[in-house]
């Protein structure tokens, strides 16, 4: 049974719930005076085609941007107005949020200068990558500031752009009043990857500072998908969360043993497998992985699912059926529930509905973990004063239907990760 | 129940086992006959590098190699001598087999020229990929006329080195005795990729030839991995089945009904989530598949699971445990068992001791399928002879300590498949 997992409350006290992915952001328009003046002129020249994809968004899905727009109105002006946004955690019970840049997923008015938050990779010039991340990060900034114990803003650093630029923005970020992480461009196109030594003062900077590394849902390979949409909707998952296996591979959390990472709205069902493949390869016992292990050997201190709920954690966002069921293999001590607001691919605005039925066959201790505690422990954040908020909006297990009686089965993980007997390798101390 | 199993034998008679993976050619300076001679000077410059290679290797790991090249010495002559191959095969158990380029896999000394075999995309020059590729295809049509009921050989064809090229030569593969596919390069680095609609004339000559495309397992994404042999070996497996969903999703299969697909080497773990993804995303009936799907409608015909056993087929080597306890998600009617012979990787030398073990918790039936029909179906070989040479070496179900009464639960693949039930999908007619 997971360490995590003892102790904690099995009472009908309200669950502490943060949602490991939100989004927030100002306007674009707004980022002016967030951004240094030598760029306004390429900053407007940018916003005309903003506006252009807009209207081009609006035409071919008129009906659904409509919609969702006006019957979200006043919800949607929390992705930048502080108490709007705590009217709206406060309806869906959320006491806390990871908040990611990109309040507007629909048509992308809520992005930052020149587009550095969820597409940053595609920016090729330094200059402009650099100059969007920060004016998001001034905003942000003072956006965390309004109420700390609820936020855990998430900066932007471009670090596939210059590594010196990354360290010092990292170093202005730490400390700041709810400012617990950092994005970094979800892929490396022609850079070095993000197992390459290059970026280590990157990490050890994140380790010093406390602050979380991140990869979030958006990019992928678009130049193999020929305009096939639904080539890019399978494929970015694996994308978002490649650049795991990079740190882990490589040894950074045995390197930097405080630094964390979380793959952010690409779920969690692909996870368990890549464990038994990699626990399987990299440090089982039988006479294959013995042979290739040589090739392998020492690169880790552990075995890879050992990192997990250590130094991994997942911004799950609101999980499926299948995801919740997975629970075991997947790490519930590290798995982060979400909700995705303002974006309509998460649970909100139906939030309470979904909490009301998805936790139905889950014991409240595990729950607890899932919707709140696996946040609190990967971000450092102030339980008490998110105990003291939910108090008065958090949900129950008893509004959440569920069965106190219910109790975690002790044999539950070891028997999800299957592979360790199948390999015979040997069980980790808990 | 998959129609496949309907009317499949549960009697104790002999196995018909088709090993879906295996491996031929030349020592290296032997392809020289079948090379063009305008290209010798060029062949003779790279067998210096062959043999620089081979002597790292031997170095690296001269244990490994000592041991494995004098133990299997006579075996290991078979990747080229057609008796000693049979008799191996025999040895084995196994009927036929499907036949991949690079008989060597430890020092890489029976590759076709140029490095044309698993390692084909890394060529860049279009002449020298041709050349490579055609003189190994000139001795594989000899070597599989030596006994063509056994024999099912794989041709390489580089289609990102010219469609019209490749057009002409899989039609002067078709119909030749015991030629049954073609591979492909793994990847398509910089050209275009494999949904793109320029290499539609390949696709309609394979379905026209009868010719089943393969990739196998080999590339990988290389210059991401710092030389870290932990990244290469747990994303090989995207690299070799990524082809599968850009046939797949770009209607492939609508549009060349005959036309057959098999990625091979690369496990088939990774298969039932991916067919749940797409499944859920692109043909679904809830709120967000509607919305989600808007973009993807009209694209493919069919849920993308039923594609699974009719134009798509996995040669899944030689099964893991958790492999075959999730064949009823990835395709009890798809999967086709390999011994990777003479590869260190596969079963080989020891593939009887493997078969004795690894199927006692599986009906007679589904082994059937697993072990042979399966590749029988996608290769279209010739079950009467296969059943003849079978009956003299083929083991009984007996000889698989299985038991002769275990019958296939008719609901276990509807449990399997979970995301039908999670997401509300039609399930399709059998």
């Amino acid at each position: 049974m997971p360490k995590a997992l003892q102790g904690v409350d099995q009472s009908n006290a309200p669950y502490v719930i943060v949602s490991s992915d939100t989004h927030a952001g100002l306007f674009v328009e707004d980022y002016r005076e967030y951004l240094e003046s030598a760029l306004h002129g390429e900053f407007d020249e940018w916003l005309v085609g903003r506006h252009e994809h807009r209207a081009m968004v609006e035409e071919l899905n008129a009906d659904f941007v409509n919609e969702w727009e006006s019957v979200n109105e006043v919800g949607l002006r929390g992705a930048f107005d502080p108490d709007v946004r705590d009217k709206t955690l406060d309806a869906d019970g959320v006491a806390g949020e990871v908040i990611f840049a990109d309040g507007d997923a629909v048509t992308g008015m809520e992005a930052p200068p020149f587009g550095a938050g969820l597409q940053a990779g595609m920016i090729t010039d330094p200059r402009l990558a650099w100059a969007g991340a920060r004016a998001h990060n001034r905003w942000l900034i003072e956006f965390c500031a309004t109420n700390p114990p609820r936020r855990a803003g998430v900066g932007l650093v471009p670090i596939t752009h210059g590594v010196a630029e990354a360290v010092k923005e990292i170093q202005d970020l730490g400390g700041k009043p709810g400012i617990k992480g950092i994005m970094i461009p979800t892929m490396w196109h022609d850079n070095a990857s993000y197992g390459h030594e290059s970026y280590d003062p990157i990490w050890a900077a994140c380790a010093e500072a406390g602050l979380v590394v991140h990869t979030h849902s958006g990019e992928a390979d678009r130049d193999s998908y020929n305009e096939n949409m639904a080539q890019y909707m399978l494929e970015v998952p694996f994308w978002t969360h490649r650049p795991l296996w990079q740190l882990l591979l490589s040894g950074k959390f045995d390197k930097y043993p405080n630094l964390r990472y979380a793959p952010v709205e690409c779920g969690s069902w692909w996870l368990g497998d890549l464990l038994f493949k990699a626990d399987a390869m990299f440090g089982g016992r039988n006479w294959k992985v013995k042979k290739m292990s040589a090739s392998t050997h020492g690169l880790i201190e552990r075995l890879p699912s050992e990192y997990v709920g250590d130094n991994v954690f997942i911004g799950a966002s609101t999980m499926s059926k299948v995801e919740i069921r997975r629970r075991y293999t997947n790490g519930v001590d590290a798995l982060m529930w979400g909700t995705d607001y303002p974006h309509p691919e998460g649970s909100w605005p139906h939030t309470v509905e979904r909490l009301e039925t998805d936790f139905q066959q889950v014991p409240v201790e595990e729950t607890r973990l899932l919707l709140g505690l696996n946040a609190v422990r990967c971000y450092n954040l102030n339980l008490d004063e998110l105990t003291a908020i939910a108090g008065d909006i958090g949900p129950t297990p008893t509004d959440l239907n569920q069965d106190l009686d219910l109790r975690t089965d002790p044999n539950a993980v070891r028997e999800a990760r299957f592979w360790f007997d199948d390999y015979n390798i040997e069980w980790p101390e808990q």
